[in-house]
């Protein structure tokens, strides 16, 4: 059901802040059915910051967003979760604003702001009334270089964190399985590691460590800025070098490759934990834009998902959950944007008097007929108008025209990825999907996960997010 | 077969380097079958250099060694290996003794040298005629703080240290089978990568990396110099001071405690890889010395896995290998002496005709005996005389005492838990045996790995080496 939005909404995995509001459900821009795509105006600082503008008039407001390249999958084991934590102590202040100052001007300035962590960056924003931007550029540049990271603040807020891990994962029987399910599927990659960190990791981060963390990544040269609105791009880029053109760039190390050796073979973990309904996670090792030897293969993943679970008439909803009734929830999951190799992941709940071996079972054999029967030319062309109807609808957010542009940017795409993307889409044949199925969709590259549920001791269960799957925003 | 010679000899996975003999089998100082075991003499400099010396005068030798408080599970993902690529650079030379010069200098002496790392320390020694040994401190006083690091000679010992690795690991299907097996088991524990180190790892460690790593940990304060032999105490200490007393203690980091979270299920794997034999590995997570709350219970398990395997009339010999004939090979492994909580194996190779659901389900049948029927007074017996026969056999070498004191201490345990060991083994009851079986041998805590072996494709086959198991030094 959440395929094929666009390039970004299938996959990203990110950790929202508990400030503010969630901008995604409300981007406030929305005011005018018709595309009015801008040009990107893109700029480098002389410190290294680079800036994207993206001109959008229908409403006079603005998005400023900037991106930093560093997340969970640039942590390593001992310090796991600290880039989400450094994302907490971002509101913790610096000498000139101290805590709760940040948040609180941009409110008077009737404005919102959040943040949010990812595996492969971290980023912060701000909405306003065009005329305010400036505004938000002086606080993001203030607190790029001078963060306070108080020790007192600093306790209290990892217990913050502690708790939203408590809630998102281990009281979530759904989370729990997908992380003891990516710990799984993954050895060396940093995609081993929960965004939000190991709690036992956590609990011993302390203020030096973030306080290292910052320093090691926070610094105009590991940083985009992208801003989308009813703005004038050559304003903007004169705010952002005054604002943030006397921050000193930083010797940054890249971090290190981490590349997955190849999967050996077939790998099954079982997950107990009080819950009231089984949940069964399977993967394979796939290529992303960024690995992929070749570019159309991602293409013909992302299409094979659609085929699978972009929209009511798919084949996961129409036949697994509706005809045959194995599932009251099933999903096919992939994204190709992800800095580093990744999983094509499947996911789901059994129908009540189904088994998750049943419905085991029921997802082979759909893996099967994508390998030995070509996908119809009804079901390619359901996909291609779906991505045609979703570029338009994502038009409508200036959110996410920055989104689409600082993600892709952050890990090392070109942001005009998301501009061809329908075209690419459009280009893949029936025997590609075919291809990429017997390629990727074996034994040996498998890991499967299930959750038995345990007795709830009274507790009320904690059902899955809206989002389902592997890797909804969480 | 390998069980109870002693605290150390059961599970300490370590790496022999390339250079040198092994000194395990050539302890050289072996001339009396009598023991005489002396009082050990410690001393701390006022660097911090701890420094233990226990008199042997059976033979007018000296073994020196000097142990630093760090090896794999002091690393991090992203430079797994790097303790024992140090290791081998620690061969490379400093400007007063450039690469091999050092051990030209105690060959000249007529002495043998080398160096192991392991999951918890990294050792090096020499093993001299007795009044050479200040040589010995002179030339390990030096490398200590004087490392060279030449990037030239370090380009060409990584390809040594890669090499390495083929031929222990990636062309060895048992090795590689373990390794798998270790990273399924261990999540968030550093027990989860290879001593040697991930491959891709390995290729992108820089040199830079590696004298990072040198400042980081090699230092007077976290290491500790063991001398046994035709020594006087006092002489020793003096020459300690001598050389090491003049280098400068620095500030080090302790490592983040990375407990690895409570296992929630069973996991098992499947390993492909070409080979003659299927190989079966399965760990249960157990306390160690350092991290079981009732200390009874480690030398418990100690005496379990001797009732397995503990020489020729143990359970497993006697019934799996002999009686039954299910295995050719079958081994139950624990090591108390970590300094992490680790896993008590059983592994083994089924017999011809037999399958590995087979040698399972017969390890499984043992262990669920142990369970319901206490072990009998003849098998605790013949446990308790092997224990003492071990001790007066690892008294014969040097090697081996210094190896004691060194490893213990290394990892934050007394070396009077070596001379304790036989009482403590012989206080253990049938029912406390029963207990931990009981206890720690529990499906969700179990985990599984398969090896099913390819074709070999006309190489020829690496069998397993003849320590077999999980943990054999390696």
């Amino acid at each position: 059901m959440k395929r094929l939005t666009g390039i970004l909404a299938a996959g990203t995995a990110l950790l929202l802040s508990a400030c503010a509001g969630n901008p995604a459900a409300a981007p406030g821009a929305a005011m005018s059915p018709e595309v009015t795509s801008g040009a990107v105006h893109e700029r480098t600082l002389g410190n290294g910051l680079r800036i994207f503008v993206k001109e959008d008039h229908r409403a006079p407001v603005v998005v400023s967003q900037l991106w930093y390249k560093v997340g969970a999958s640039y942590e390593h084991d001992g310090i796991t979760g600290i880039s989400h934590v450094l994302e907490h102590m971002m509101f913790q202040g610096t000498p000139k604003y101290p805590a709760g100052r940040f948040s609180r001007i941009i409110a008077d300035q009737g404005g919102s702001e959040n943040a949010f962590t990812a595996y492969d960056y971290t980023a912060y924003f701000q909405q306003l009334e065009k005329s305010r931007l400036p505004v938000a550029f002086r606080l993001e540049a203030d607190r790029m270089h001078n963060l306070s990271l108080p020790p007192k603040n600093y306790a209290k807020e990892l217990k913050v964190v502690m708790e939203e891990r408590y809630m998102r994962t281990d009281d979530n029987p759904q989370a729990l399985t997908n992380e003891q399910f990516d710990a799984a599927a993954f050895q060396l990659s940093p995609y081993h590691n929960p965004i939000i960190g190991w709690k036992n990791d956590i609990e011993h981060l302390t203020v030096h460590d973030v306080r290292n963390w910052y320093q090691s990544w926070y610094a105009p040269n590991n940083a985009i800025l992208v801003v989308v609105g009813d703005v004038d791009p050559n304003r903007v880029f004169a705010e952002a070098e005054r604002y943030f053109g006397p921050i000193k760039p930083s010797a940054v190390t890249p971090p290190k490759p981490r590349v997955e050796p190849v999967q050996l073979g077939e790998r099954s973990i079982v997950v107990k934990a009080p819950a009231q309904v089984p949940y069964l996670i399977m993967g394979y090792k796939v290529p992303v834009l960024k690995t992929a030897r070749e570019q159309w293969k991602p293409y013909a993943l992302d299409v094979l998902a659609a085929v699978l679970d972009g929209g009511d008439s798919a084949r996961f909803p129409s036949e697994l959950v509706r005809g045959r009734q194995i599932a009251t929830d099933v999903s096919a999951s992939y994204d190709m944007t992800s800095r580093l190799a990744d999983l094509f992941t499947f996911s789901g709940t059994p129908a009540k008097g189904r088994t998750v071996q049943q419905l085991e079972q029921a997802i082979r054999v759909q893996i099967d007929r994508l390998k030995r029967k070509p996908v119809s030319a009804a079901e390619l062309a359901r996909i291609k108008a779906q991505v045609t109807a979703a570029k338009i609808y994502q038009q409508d957010s200036m959110f996410y025209q920055a989104m689409q542009i600082g993600a892709l940017e952050a890990v090392g795409l070109d942001w005009h990825i998301a501009d061809t993307y329908p075209q690419r889409i459009a280009a893949v044949t029936p025997a590609q999907v075919m291809a990429v199925a017997k390629e990727y969709f074996v034994d040996d590259h498998l890991t499967v996960a299930v959750l038995k549920p345990q007795p709830l001791d009274g507790k009320a269960p904690h059902m899955a997010m809206p989002e389902g799957g592997a890797n909804a925003i969480r």
